[in-house]
């Protein structure tokens, strides 16, 4: 009989435990365990992948607790920039918005770009537009902010030793010295979810709101398929979550299921690879990723990440340090 | 001895002998050769990988034809947003920008990205700020408009059936039944370039107009790393032409290096195969692609292409047409 599966996570990075206290943790633990049932609740009673990553996400985005939706952190010009990518295993169709603004669930909006559009990813103002012809719901900046998230920006702000937005004020050496793999103190995080249904279908979504104090219209690896997001049944569906230049440099979604196709690797051991590739090259993060057959995957090389899941074979599991 | 080569192309599609005066046709051989030879004397003479192929593709874009830079189509708008992309396979390191606009070069631009940022991709306004910052030149709208480009969005947009501006006006099954397989009457085209220097070291580089008649601040293959381009000097450097979505859905760039790495394909073969597995899911281009032995591969599977390569065994070939 067809297990189904479903992964969801809501970031990973510095998450240590002597900087928890225990009520933020169980702010966390219940957002994870209800956004999972939300999700779960579509699978078990014979919904498609699709709608349980989505409704998933739609739940994540919903709680300020997370980077993505309403917690989305602040660009450089204090503004929120959200990114989602929604991919469909079984059609390889996908759809994602980059840099859109008050959007109040952008992986709706990916959704719909999806299934109403003949395009893959819509960015800005255009995908704005899209967004009201589609009577998208908005929200507005209020919806969006946050405290701690206003504290980040200013920190971040305060901390950015080469401000490229002042880049003619610094010399050429400095600017080219400043190597992408540096550790940014921006705070980055992320959501997303990966599920298998009763048909075997796969299904990912991954929604953000990027790097706290990020400029220029940057797009990460969240919306870009392959990247950050990546679904077919034939090999795995997978959403990642970390420092997104590094994903985007290793491919780092598709590059999962390369290993499986080509390398005949297991689902599980083709994840740890990749996590492993990222490790070796500096980069920070992790990933879920589901197969046909119902196997989960949760690997990640940060401190820790926000992560659930729930197979057939039994009960919600909700973790996020390292083990 | 280390072998070199450069491989270049100016777009995939219906190019068909019968459709071209023999004018055209030497203005198209005449302008690839030209660009051909400008990336073959930095190779040539000891240059770098991502010195000639940036060189090529910034003649492509400062020729008419091509539909990159200066010769870039028309948006829906009548607006154009140009995308480009260049990344670097020693260190992996890229850049790329999406929808700029008035950038003379935007070639120039995603190799400052790579160079000055922190970041990967860069898109719409924001990159448009940063190339103020970096004060890269800029070019009046005038210098974008060629009277052909013009006559084909005043058809595309014509011939559109379901105007997706006008998408309230449309029932949603109307919408739903519009596949993205669908065959575009939009042209497409884009320029790119690829070489091995005398390091063994291999650059990638694309730049694009998009899609004529396009909506929405929609973003192709052409910036996304991975899909239309891909660099990595264990494997091999691509750049893709042809309708992006399918070379977004498949991966394409990445898929070339994977099927190299995983498979242990020869870059012809695996560059053949990921060629005949985009006909098979109906989509349509081609592909250059070089590695560090110097080879070349040029697929395609539309009726033509526009291209040309050169490697240490010989002299320069130009092409149009299926041989």
């Amino acid at each position: 009989m067809q297990k189904i599966a479903l992964a969801i996570h809501g970031g990973a990075g510095t998450i240590l435990k002597s900087s928890m206290t225990s009520e933020m943790e169980e702010s966390y633990r219940n957002g994870l365990q209800s956004a999972l049932e939300t999700g779960w609740k579509i699978l078990k009673t014979g919904g498609n992948a699709l709608d349980a990553v989505e409704a998933a996400v739609v739940f994540l985005e919903n709680m300020p607790l997370f980077n993505a939706g309403r917690g989305a952190v602040f660009t450089h010009d204090g503004k929120h920039e959200l990114d989602a990518c929604i991919m469909d295993g079984k059609t390889h169709n996908s759809g994602a918005v980059a840099a859109v603004q008050n959007i109040k669930n952008p992986i709706k909006l990916a959704r719909l770009v999806m299934e109403r559009t003949e395009h893959f990813l819509l960015a800005g103002d255009g995908a704005c537009e899209f967004a009201e012809q589609m009577k998208a719901e908005r929200a507005p900046d209020e919806y969006f902010f946050t405290d701690s998230r206003y504290q980040q920006l200013l920190q971040a702000r305060s901390e950015n030793v080469v401000q490229l937005d002042h880049a003619d004020e610094v010399t050429n050496a400095e600017i080219k010295n400043q190597s992408k793999t540096q550790k940014s103190k921006s705070k980055i995080g992320t959501v997303g979810a990966v599920a298998c249904d009763f048909l075997g279908n796969l299904a990912a979504a991954t929604s953000t709101g990027g790097m706290t104090n990020k400029k220029f219209g940057r797009i990460g690896d969240t919306p870009i398929v392959g990247a950050g997001t990546y679904a077919d049944n034939r090999t795995c569906a997978v959403s990642c979550t970390g420092h997104g230049e590094f994903f985007m440099q290793t491919v780092a979604g598709y590059d999962v299921a390369c290993r499986i196709k080509y390398k005949n690797l297991s689902l599980s051991d083709s994840a740890n690879e990749v996590i492993e590739n990222l490790r070796e090259i500096g980069g920070e993060g992790g990933l879920i990723a589901v197969d046909a057959k119902g196997n989960v995957a949760l690997p990640f090389n940060s401190e820790g990440m926000y992560r659930a899941f729930i197979t057939s074979d039994g009960e919600p599991i909700v973790e996020i340090y390292k083990k």
